[in-house]
């Protein structure tokens, strides 16, 4: 089935304790699309700067993402930089710099209108509502969010949350949104905010997947060496509709099957800076790691 | 199979941000009994003062603890006092009164010498190694640590931990003792220190098995309010043995279930204050609480 994100393309600076790298190509949408589409084909809608390098584009185009949905407006693209300690957990944001996508008006071509499952990745729920008015009848609509929202625009994610199926929050996230410090009780309280599903993902120690139907919590794949998590959370959704958009149904055995590939596509994602060991990996790589997970975590 | 820990029964001093509890009966054998004990007979060697109070012993007797080894020494029993911020990850330890456990020279008792699966509860690797040579034949032998004696007895940790087949650690001990923040590589190091099996216990997070045929990792249950996690860890070990024990098989198949019966165990702990609800929760309970559990983690 049709499969549509609409998020960020970034440049970001990324400072690990081994190594610092500048203008990484990234973005919320970048990790998504990279991921979702080792499953199958990807319609992206983003907005990039006049700096944006056409080799970036050519890299998604050959994956199998469709960037006839990317604009290209004056100024320069988004920007992040940020600078990890050395347990990973622990991330400082050094400077954001929206640029182009300050001003992002989403403008989802009359071709990918159609599709039936849809991400909104992270930006503001005002943006995100108008990019979710353009879609005809999705079958499945995922939101992402992030603390700022939560904080600023809570009225508008409310309203946003009562029109989608799902929602992905980190832990901190949905303790924000509900006040609700213990995970399983935040988790019932957002499915009380109207969508279906809640995916809630505590980065190295795992996700969970709540919904009326289906309950299923899963541990990280024992990753050996983290290089970068930059973009783990994205790369796990995209993962994850990936494969659910391939399968084409909403089983609670589909939905736990894709929180599998989810892990294993941040697995890979923090193997290397950015989306350099990401985006080397196949269809048949992903079914590789998942069946050692499956091994793995198979009571 | 007979099972056989040593360990301590103590007094502990709880504090939580909900409320204070003096002289609640616990010690790392404590909890590892009354989990254990919900699936077979367990023999239980150590030592309490004169303090000790005679109900207590019933207590266990009642559900099945052999407590003939228990050594009833002149002067206190050993006393901990410790308390917990909101968080339940961070346990400020107030004081830890040895007193009758300092001198400790375990005395197995000559029926409990051919027990089958023994379990070293955390004291000094001496006194660990005291014991064990006391067992003639044990199939499986599994021993608890902590920080203190990594940190001051390293040499001796390291000659017990070549005669036993299983470890247990949490995340804290498993860096210390290796020297490696990656748990994995963490485990593995463990595993060519001499054991057949470690287990990984992370708190909220879960646990992980790893041996050279079988790899496991385990999400926490989803426990809808902590009280007191005084004792989860000891409580895991204890479902776990207790299963294993009662199997009576070291089969990948049983190493995992007993996982996931020390998960459902340390989850009846920490919902009540001490062994107030572990000690209420029969064969039967466990078993309907690990059906819900393996529903949860079964991809």
């Amino acid at each position: 089935m049709s499969l549509l994100v609409i998020g960020t393309l970034a440049y970001d600076t990324i400072q690990t304790t081994a190594a610092k790298r500048a203008d990484v190509l990234g973005g919320s949408a970048l990790y998504f699309s990279v991921a979702a589409a080792a499953f199958q084909p990807v319609q992206l809608v983003a907005v990039v700067g006049r700096d944006f390098r056409p080799g970036d584009l050519q890299l998604l185009e050959q994956r199998g993402v469709d960037t006839s949905g990317v604009e290209h407006a004056d100024g320069r693209t988004f920007r992040w930089s940020g600078r990890y300690e050395a347990d990973w957990n622990t991330r400082h944001t050094i400077e954001t710099q929206l640029n182009v996508f300050e001003k992002f008006d989403p403008k989802i071509p009359s071709a990918m209108r159609s599709s039936q499952y849809l991400f909104l990745a992270n930006a503001s729920p005002l943006v995100q509502a108008k990019a979710l008015d353009q879609v005809d009848h999705p079958a499945f609509t995922v939101v992402d969010t992030m603390n700022l929202w939560i904080e600023i625009m809570r009225p508008e994610l409310l309203a946003l949350l009562r029109r989608v199926d799902g929602v992905v929050l980190n832990d901190e996230e949905a303790r924000m949104l509900t006040g609700e410090r213990n995970l399983l009780k935040a988790a019932s309280l957002v499915l009380g905010m109207g969508p279906r599903y809640v995916i809630l993902k505590k980065g190295e120690h795992g996700a969970f997947l709540m919904g009326s139907d289906v309950h299923f919590s899963l541990p990280a794949y024992p990753v050996g060496m983290v290089v970068d998590p930059t973009g783990a959370g994205d790369t796990f959704a995209g993962g994850f509709m990936g494969y659910v958009a391939r399968a084409g149904n909403l089983e609670p055995k589909t939905l736990r099957k894709g929180m599998l590939y989810g892990t294993v596509a941040a697995s890979y994602c923090v193997e290397g800076f950015g989306i350099d060991s990401l985006k080397e990996r196949t269809r048949r790589d992903f079914d590789v790691r998942y069946d050692e997970l499956l091994s793995i975590v198979t009571p």
